[in-house]
């Protein structure tokens, strides 16, 4: 799948380009929901991402412009990986993924499906909602 | 990428499995904006996908339910594919990907940015529209 150059203008592939992986939607989701900031975090993620793959995904996601990278501030060890105005502008397209799994998986969590009613209840509240609240270093289903 | 069974029940995971593959969105763009429906359509795409994935994405898409696949009513050596309910569900992740393309590349094309503007006035209403009009066999950019 690896491809030099653009294949095409077309927005869609523009988007595959960038984010097009399971792994880079992922690690997207570990950002959002459960507020994942580092390396060792995003590797403890369910689904069991070798350690190689999400090396090349965080290094690809940042050249990007999708994550920054910054020092971790209490263990010069680590970095922070938090996401750029770029990056939280795919927030709206994790939802509507989540909502389409909600919708056609009848083994789908409830926290989950409780999340997608009050996205469809009002989705652009929710979208700004969140957005502001990732910018802010928290996450959905977390306080800090 | 290949993998056995289900690495967790989390929807976002769940949708991944199921068309978290950029040629899976490309031929969904495909049927979507352009109204294509055949193989031969298919592999016609700017990005030139090779006939080997492009036959093993539609057979995977048409296992998972997203694609109906029947017997071309002109030309009985060609198959029709067109989108299940299911399938009609992933509309709105196209868009909202559409959009985000739009909105962070420079070079997106025209049509693509017009059709976003039109999407932002109304979102619901718009994938509703769009929604009805592939399901009777129609597509965004033509008018049949």
């Amino acid at each position: 799948m690896k491809r030099v150059g653009r294949k095409s203008d077309c927005p869609i592939n523009f988007a595959l380009e960038v984010f097009g992986d399971s792994w880079s939607l992922l690690i997207l989701r570990d950002i959002v929901f459960v507020g994942k900031k580092t390396y060792g975090e995003f590797l403890e993620s369910r689904e069991r991402i070798a350690t190689n793959v999400l090396a090349t995904r965080l290094e690809l996601l940042e050249r990007k412009g999708i994550l920054h990278k910054t020092p971790h501030p209490k263990d010069n060890r680590k970095d922070l990986y938090t996401l750029s105005e770029k990056g939280l502008d795919l927030i709206p397209i994790a939802f509507e993924m989540m909502s389409w799994g909600v919708a056609h998986d009848p083994k789908a969590e409830k926290p989950a499906v409780d999340f997608i009613k009050r996205f469809h209840r009002n989705k652009s509240k929710l979208i700004k909602e969140v957005t502001d609240k990732v910018r802010a270093g928290g996450s959905v289903f977390s306080f800090n």
